[in-house]
Parts: C-alpha cells; structure tokens; sequence
C-alpha cells in the first residue's frame, strides 16, 4: 500500500488528505503538521473577531481526531525541517518532545504555506498579533478578553487588513490603520483604491498612510512620523512568505523568491513529490507567465488533482490561475483578476473604463459599479480585470473568470446573454457595454 | 442616402433606430409605432406599480421629440398594416386621421414584438387590464386613483403574474393570484418551484390553482371553481402571441407559431426585410434547435447586429439564445437558460441537482442555492440549468451563460476560478461543485 507523506495540515494538505482518502480507502495517509490544529478555514478567521461566523469552532473543517478516524494519520506539533527526495523520506522534528526522527513516503505532498512578515518594532511586544492561524485567533480573543481594547491599530492596507479594520469596528473598536505607502490595497490602481481613504473617514476610522511603526513602548505606539498612538492591541497584515526554508538544501526547485514550482499536476521536479497551497508558484491561465496566488480557490482545485493523480486518474489537470480575488470592505466590493498593474508594461494593451448602474437604472436602489479591463492590443485577450462597487461586483468579476478561462476577448463580452430583469441587470449588461466599448476601441486601433 | 422603415417603436425598433443614427448621421430613418408612445422600458412597468421605479418617466428612453432631434421621424397611431417586400414597401394606416398611404423603403425593420393574450370573459370588463405597454400603464395607475382597490385578481402565474402580484403587495393591495394549472410559473420544473405556493402563503396572498375567470359581474369575480372573489382591478398576464398578423400576405417567412424566422444577421429570407425582438424565432445558442424568446436582451444584441449590418459592417452576428432570464418574486431569485423542461426528452441526459450555501457556511448570513443542470450524456454539454435562491442567483445563472456560450460543459464547471472570500462564496463554489457532480457522474456512465 503506497505511503503518502502530507506537510502541513491547513487548507491545501487537509483537503488533499481528505480527497485520497474519499478515492482510496486503503492508502496509507500521514500528515505532518508544525502547529496546533488542521483543517480550518484561515480566511474566515477575522469574521469570527467581528462577529459574523458566530461559533469558533465552525471554523474547523476537520480535527486531527476526525481525520484519525477516517485512518488519517495526524501528527501535529510535528514540523519536516528537511526532505531527501532522491532516498525517499523526511526529516520531522517532534516539537514538544523535542526529538526528530526520518519517515519514508513513496509519495510526498509539501503543503507548507506562507510565513506571515513581520516587522522588527513588533518583536517582543504582547499586545502585538498576527491573524494567519486558529492559534493566533485564539491568542487575539483571550487578549481581547483580558483587556480592555480602547484602541487598536492595524498595520498594513493589504486585503488582512482592510479585513481585520472592518472587522474591530463591528465590535466597536476604535482602530487606526497604519500604511507604509500612498496607495491602500495594492491590488487595485490608485485611482480605483481612492475611494478607500473616503471610506475610511466616513466611518471615522484614523488612517495612516507612508507611516510605520518604528516603537512600542507600553500601550505606546510611535510611528515614523513622530505621531503617538495609544494602542492596546496592534494586528499586522503585511503579507506572507512562502514557509519552504526546509527545502533550501534538498533538489527540489523553488524560484527566486522561495515558490515551489509545480507542473500541471501538481509535481515539483520530482515525479512523487507534489506541491500545493501560498507556497507553489504557477502561471496565470490565460498567459504564459509566472504567478503565485495565496488564496484558497487554487488550493483546493490542486488537491483535487494532486489526489486524483496519486489515485491513478490522470485527467485532471492544473490550469493555472487568474488569480481571480475578492475582498468587501464595508459596503464595497472590490475584485480583481489577471495582472498585476505593475506587470502590465510587457503587454502592449489598452485600457476599458466603465460605469454604470448595477442595474436598470430607473430601479430606485441601482448602484453604480466601475469596471476597468487592460486589453491586449494584438487580439482583444484581456490581461486584466478589475471591478468596483457596492452590490454585483462578485457576479461581474466571476463571469470575466468564466469568459476570460475559455478564451473570451474584450469584445466577445458583447455576446454573453446575461439574465435580465430590472432589479439584477440593463438589457445591455455592464460587461455588454464593455464588450461595446472594446469593438469601438479596437475599430479604431486597426483604422 | 438609404430609407430605412421601422414597424414598432418599442425596444427592438427604437434601439436599432438608435444606433443606426449614432453609426450613420446621415441614413434616412422613420419609424412607424401604432401606439402612443415609443421606446420606454416595459420590463420596469410593473416595478413603478410597487414604488421601485420612482417616476413614470423614467422608465421613458426616448421620446418622439428627443428621435425627432437626432432626425429619427417618429409616426406614432401609425399602424403598417401590410408589406409588399418584392417591391419594397409598406402599407401604413394613419390611426387617427383614419387614412392609408404607402411608404417606400431600402431597408425594413420589422419589430411588431406581441400582443398580450386576453381571455374571453375579461372583454369589456372596465377593471380588467393588461400591463404590456406605457398606455396600459397609465390606465391602471389612473384606474387606481380614481377607485379604492380594496382587493386586486392577477392571472397566470407567469413572470409577469408573478411580478404584479409582488408590486401590488407593495402598494398594500390584497391580492388573488389565479393560474389555470397546477404549477406555477412554468419555465421551472414543478418541484423547484413549489416553494412559490408556500412563499405566497407566507405572505398571505391567496392563490386558486387550477382555476380560470369565467365570469365578472361589477366587482364580482367569478371562477371556474364556482368560487367568487370581491375584486376592484384585474391585472391579466397569461403571455405574448406574436403581433405578426401583417405579414401573413406577403411572401415574408413566417413559422409555423407566427414568428418571423431571421439569419444570423436578422434578416428575413428578404436580404433587405430584417427582424427584431419578440416577434422572431431565433435558435439556441447551444443547440440546433428553435426558439422564441420575447427578452430584452435578445433584442438589444439584434438591434446592434441588424443597425451595424445595414452600415456595412458585417462582423456582427447573432449566435442564437440560450433563453437565460430571471425573476425576482420577493426575497427570492429564480432563474433558468437553455432548453425547457419539455424539450428534454428528444436529448439523452443526466441531472445534476445540487444544493449549497451561497457564500462560506461558516458566515452566518450564508443562505442556500439550489442548482439542477439537465446534461447531455453524450458530451456533458449543459442542455438546461435552473437556480433557485434568495442571494446570489443572478451571479450563477450568468457565469452559467457566460460558461455554456464558449462550449464550457458541466464537468468543465469545476475548473471556474471564481473570487473566492467568505463572504461572496466557499472555494469550492456552488458551481464548482457542480462540476465535480458531473464528474463523477460521467466517469460512473462510462464504467
């Protein structure tokens, strides 16, 4: 009976383990995972603090006892700080008794995900967290219950922590959110993101933008600006880095910056030694170029195939990604796909600028929604999505993931047959009149 | 410079009107409209009703002053009454002066669109109308505020049955919903849309099944249950015949039902007679096989093929419909596409019926979808899909069409990188999920 060694037991590694096990009830499955718990659901950790998911626990998706009991062998507190791909085995350091041992897989499944950054003023200071795991929530809710929180600040505009800003003030925090650069959310161009600040102001939430911590001193938090903050809690966002450090001194290949690479079945350079989760690196679907996405969407279709690979079904297989993302920010929804901005030059393109109401603009509750597409000049492929708005932006950015993933261009957006009726959508759809206005772009391009 | 002749002003006739101006400043057009107004949104007339739409004038896109303006001559009481295609003309009756005279084109639009379907006892019944048009509009708002209506009937339960009886409740009217079959609203299967009796009764509205109107006697409604109903306003909405009447004399193509049959670039088999709106059979996008459907969006995408085709642009082509439509009937959502129930049976299939959360199951506003696919056996081509909810419907529906149109098949749909965050879906999406349903469930016909 083939032996499967999984590293890290959160979402990419517990949902490969639990699909094997679905196909093969025989294989023997073993999971190695560093910390406390598997199998929760991470992106819903900062709804748990605002109140939204009511019950912590139904953040987990499966316990260590839960997969035992499917014969999943779970060994947490267990961390695989080095690989010998060529003789096969791992080496696993059992932390809470400080042993390490080597174990021997004929197929191996490296899950590590991502190191949340830190920055060095936040070293040592106990009010100061982080919210990438179920340890860190809980860590978050004692200290929340512990004392009492006048003021919080967050640290960092990223997609955690606009998150974790809406999420305090549901809970009637005060909170200033501190940024290092100009721009908030680095996913969306600045002039699309503007509107942040304004939100920001309109729920009376302090902003700090080309700011960082440089000191905590008590409940004192001073920025590079000279400003003091009075802090009972700082939550940093800034962003992960792929947790592969253990595979620094095996074969198998990372790029430049620590990803894991993989091929469209999951497999490193290694053809037993899969790779999936915020740690692989991958390519965007709809180009050939490198990308690496940290959400779960990806995740959860490679343990599908990774699993159905091991399983012998060779038909599925990784497309690579959009990176198609979503975030609400209070009553917004902001969604991008595709590009980043900064990656664009390389690709001779023009720009789509659109709005208009969400639906038939008469409907007394219509709203507007702005779309904006980077548009390749030679064949109307659209490298680049981004969508704004308070109600719809979800639907408009799924069906340009659909369109874009079967080799819909710009202008093709013209033709999809959306459902009309007044309260969802106008005759011609927002996306209609960007296929329009794409036609005329590129009438005009070619003339 | 060409003359173009229009039949109808209403929104196939009015847009193509429109467009071919904005495309040709120059080309000479007239539209001929038998009733009093031109191009208004009749999908909003029932929303101004409820209060949703807030001023009648609104729903009003242009008036015969605003085409007058743009040099768009504008004959309302204008009745076409018969063509001579071979020699390029149409009869047209002057409704109010009660005078005939004929009118010579290059090129003819035809958009009659339908005339609503009445039944024989609602015939010179003074509080019976029909809600098709701006003029019905103004008769039944007037109806309302010149009697006190304590109580309203609505017959069929059709999607403007069902969105009467909704916009009445929202004026505070009690109202009987009474529909001749079993079911109601017949684009959905019986089993999914047995939820809308339970709806109605929750919302104390009283619905008679199975039953017609054979009789009204002042305000008394009788039934062809025996029963009788106190009604002060009749609101009719049991469907659309093709107002195609006009063209039974000329040589124009016409099938078997009263619809004209147009190409892909909506022309008739006259090159220069084209076609627009309800009026036309058109075929599925995804099948070979007719259809007529009487939606905007259908007629919108003719307008622009038809307007741009005329200008000399011939890239433009009408791919066919899969049908894709929506109805909102209070909290819910209920949409399908493509084939309807009773055209499956000449198609082997599977169903995929799925139920899932909108959103991550966890967050606690997350609600159920419902999503049955009628599959093709063959190729797992999407032959049919219903969805059915309270949140999140209309997204589905249209990355379903979006989906189906560039040949997506059910099994595909698991590869849709959808925007996942806890508040918009879970990471598998419903549909994704669907996906893999048909996965398996191919892999288990082929076993």
């Amino acid at each position: 009976m083939p032996r499967v060694i999984i590293v890290g037991g959160v979402a990419g590694g517990a949902t490969t383990a639990a699909q094997l096990r679905r196909i093969d009830p025989d294989i023997d499955i073993t999971i190695y995972e560093k910390g406390r718990d598997i199998s929760y659901g991470n992106c819903g950790l900062p709804y748990h603090i605002g109140g939204e998911v009511k019950e912590r626990d139904q953040l987990i998706a499966a316990t260590p006892e839960s997969f035992m009991e499917r014969d999943i062998v779970v060994r947490t507190y267990h961390q695989v700080t080095g690989i010998d791909a060529d003789k096969k085995k791992v080496q696993v350091k059992d932390i809470l008794n400080d042993r390490t041992f080597d174990a021997e897989y004929d197929y191996l499944i490296l899950s590590p995900g991502g190191a949340p950054r830190t920055i060095p003023a936040l070293l040592d200071v106990p009010q100061a967290f982080v919210l990438h795991t179920l340890e860190n929530l809980d860590e978050i809710k004692a200290h929340m219950h512990n004392k009492t929180i006048k003021h919080a600040v967050v640290v960092g505009g990223g997609y955690i922590g606009l998150e974790m800003v809406e999420n305090l003030v549901h809970r009637d925090i005060d909170v200033t959110l501190v940024h290092r650069s100009e721009n908030l959310y680095h996913p969306l161009e600045p002039d699309m993101s503007a509107f942040i600040v304004d939100e920001l102001a309109a729920k009376g939430i302090d902003v700090k933008l080309n700011a960082e911590i440089v000191e905590v001193v008590g409940d004192t938090v001073t920025l590079s600006t000279g400003e003091e903050i009075d802090a009972q809690m700082i939550i940093a966002g800034i962003g992960i880095t792929p947790r592969t450090d253990f595979l620094r001194n095996s074969n198998v290949v990372l790029n430049e910056a620590g990803y894991i690479c993989v091929d469209q079945y999951g497999r490193t350079n290694y053809k037993d030694v899969y790779a999936v989760g915020d740690a692989i690196e991958t390519s965007y679907q709809h180009l050939d170029h490198p990308v690496n996405v940290a959400l779960a969407w990806g995740a959860h279709r490679m343990a599908y195939i990774i699993s159905n690979h091991i399983s012998g079904d060779k038909a599925a297989r990784f497309e690579g990604l959009l990176g198609t993302n979503i975030i609400r920010f209070f009553d917004h929804d902001i969604a991008t796909l595709g590009l980043q901005v900064s990656e664009l030059d390389s690709y001779p393109h023009f720009v789509i600028d659109h709005k208009q109401k969400n639906k038939a603009g008469y409907m007394s509750d219509s709203v507007p929604i702005h779309v904006r597409l980077h548009v390749s000049k030679s064949d109307g492929k659209i490298l680049r999505a981004a969508v704004v708005g308070t109600e719809g932006v979800d639907k408009r950015i799924d069906v340009l993931a659909a369109h874009i993933r079967l080799g819909g261009t710009a202008m093709d957006l013209a033709n999809i047959e959306v459902a009309y009726s007044p309260p969802y959508s106008s005759p011609k759809s927002v996306l209609n009149m960007v296929g329009y206005k794409a036609i005329e772009k590129m009438k005009k391009l070619k003339e």
